[in-house]
């Protein structure tokens, strides 16, 4: 237990927890911290006094150098971050380096390499193609052979808190006119997403063993989407305008590891897989998060992550099958999440039934798609179990802005 | 004219070129060089010497902080490179700083922020149209009304002479079963480039009358291209692995300003454009750049980029019309470059009809896709016309080598 006030073995930001972020205090620099109860160690100063050799890697403000060391030298920090908070010995070394996190602004952590999205709900996938391809069968004939992902835009992904303007575009009309204007179908995806480190060579698959060597850590990501736009634009390269004006991520990146207690068995495949996706032997990599989807105050939807079909390992096997590189800071992110129950759903998209059944808010107030000032905040956690406490992955939260003139 | 020594004003690489590159010498470390003849001018020690207030741009090994900088500096760099090569005066300074590009190893000369490919040649689209979905029209329905482009994997952007590994994935065989292994369908495309600069803040659209105070450059690009892998995984989220293990470019950047003499206009338009796309009212942004299309020493294919649809103008005022920023060191390019006729394609796929008809090569040797060994080398060029000499935009070249077991 530590010997932070306040800071019991129960607490979801406990030392089973441990989150890496970058804040600043009153216009000031960023830089980084560990996260430990509402308080944010100085990484910088504490590996300088307690840990030097590793003080290189975390002076800067984003994690990117230490995303670029081995998993060991993660770990190694780690375990030092634990004792450095739990042995009092220690304590009146790193105390003073502690401070609230309650005032401090809160930045992206980690300079984003690629970033890619899958689609890995069975439930999201087949919903949105009812949606989208009403005359087709609702999952694409590849979805159970292979995680489908794709490329988005790394260079708009932005921390919780940024305000998102609404994005403009081209639309069909259903009488098959073409409009321009800003988008009037703005949804959320509520999403988990993966920060990759310690990089591979052109050419170097990463087999599902070594997924852990790979993974640093998880956040939380909103895929903020305009569906008229993109539902004009998809076909045939995929989404592009409809989703590139902003993705928004929470602040804090949990260790992997912290998530050795929360694995769960991905659901039963009902297709054999192809080898290097084939994780019968593998230890699970279904992660055991509940989200929460708050608009507005009104909490419309409890995706549940471990109901995915494909895990994160899956996902970093596939995109690299192909001898395709990955970079210390590459982003991916699992999908929209959604559950089979219809208040389990991790877009507007599906609560409101492609816009048909509107969802009710607190006060008698109703949405389909996102109006402007509007504020979604996306929640998740691990739930307490035996022996095993709540672990937070905080939020990503964020205001819908309207379009520029 | 030059006082370099051999540089004419009717050379490829005379003063009205001027690319910048990235080069070393002897396991050296990279440095930024501005290109004339078959010299290259070391940018950094150039500008201390004589612009010293930009030589902190150009001191890295890449060209981002350059980039970083308005068009403005971008303007004035290269009218005193420009004078610095024309004036006998400045002769005794710049003269020791060319060196021999023929010993030199080439980098790539930037960082790459997001990697852009579009679709914006008709011959193209409708030839894959009619190859991938011979039962629906050749050309999307959305085609004609804006420029359709996804994002690609900026990490596997690599400098010419880079050799690439065939990939490998799923496919799916005609009697439908699943298959993994190395790609039997490994294809080139032969691309234009646009290098951006002066990056824009999120929810700041790049007009149509701004795009050249955005756009740095231009390069070639091979859009590297597994079709079977593609043609399995593509619906509905578009392209991912069938592209994303290695896209080449060529090291030359060269600067937009000196295509001034090598504007064209696009074709007529079919269909009227949104008003945010309409260059009706503006200086056309069609280059006069022919590609060549070299494979194991037989040129296949002279694709000629004038008969694109859309300009690059369009593709850079499409891309963040929605408000997605753009960063210095984002890659877009314009997919492949196809002409009506069938030896001006910039695909096998297109030159062998989808792999039915091989192509011949020099020696009786025939081609559907590639082969383990075969060099492709994408050439492009500005050709001399009245008034104008040759623009050499060099080449980007790669070796296929066999897939990692």
């Amino acid at each position: 237990m530590s010997w932070v006030t306040g800071v019991d073995s129960g607490h979801p930001y406990g030392v089973h927890n441990l989150p890496y972020g970058a804040v600043s205090e009153g216009g000031g620099d960023p830089r980084l911290v560990v996260r430990v109860g509402d308080l944010g160690l100085d990484l910088a100063a504490a590996c300088e006094r307690l840990l030097p050799d590793l003080a290189p890697l975390v002076a800067g403000p984003v994690l990117n150098p230490l995303l670029a060391a081995p998993a060991p030298t993660w770990r190694r920090l780690r375990a030092a971050l634990v004792e450095w908070l739990t042995d009092e010995s220690v304590r009146p070394v790193v105390e003073p380096l502690l401070t609230p996190l309650a005032e401090a602004r809160t930045h992206l952590p980690f300079a984003v390499g690629d970033y890619v999205d899958f689609y890995a709900s069975e439930h999201h996938a087949s919903a949105v193609g009812r949606i989208f391809r009403p005359d087709s069968p609702p999952l694409p004939e590849n979805w159970k052979h292979l995680p489908i992902g794709y490329h988005g835009r790394s260079g708009t992904v932005v921390v919780s808190g940024t305000p998102v303007a609404r994005p403009s575009g081209q639309r069909r009309l259903s009488g098959g006119a073409i409009e321009v204007g800003p988008s009037r179908r703005l949804d959320i995806e509520a999403e988990v997403g993966f920060v990759l480190g310690a990089g591979t060579r052109l050419g170097e698959p990463v087999a599902l063993a070594d997924a852990a060597e790979h993974v640093f850590g998880v956040c939380l990501v909103n895929d903020w989407s305009a569906r008229d736009l993109q539902a004009w634009e998809y076909v045939p390269l995929g989404p592009f305008l409809g989703k590139s004006f902003a993705t928004s991520v929470s602040p804090w990146v949990v260790p992997l590891d912290a998530f050795d207690g929360a694995r769960t068995a991905p659901p039963p495949r009902d297709v054999a897989l192809a080898s290097y996706l084939d994780d019968a032997a593998q230890p699970p990599w279904g992660l055991d998060i509940a989200l929460e989807v708050e608009l507005n105050g009104t909490v419309v939807s409890r995706p549940p992550f471990p109901a995915m079909y494909w895990t994160a390992a899956q996902m970093l096997a596939h995109m690299t099958v192909n001898g395709a590189s990955i970079r210390p800071g590459d982003l991916f992110a699992s999908g929209t999440v959604s559950g089979p129950e219809p208040d389990q759903a991790g877009s507007l998209l599906e609560l409101s039934r492609g816009g048909r059944s509107p969802i009710e808010l607190a006060g008698g107030v109703t949405r389909s798609f996102l109006e402007d000032g509007d504020r979604v905040v996306i929640r998740g956690r691990v739930p307490a179990a035996p022996g095993r406490p709540e672990l937070a992955l905080g939020e990503v939260a964020g205001v819908v802005v309207a379009a520029l003139q």
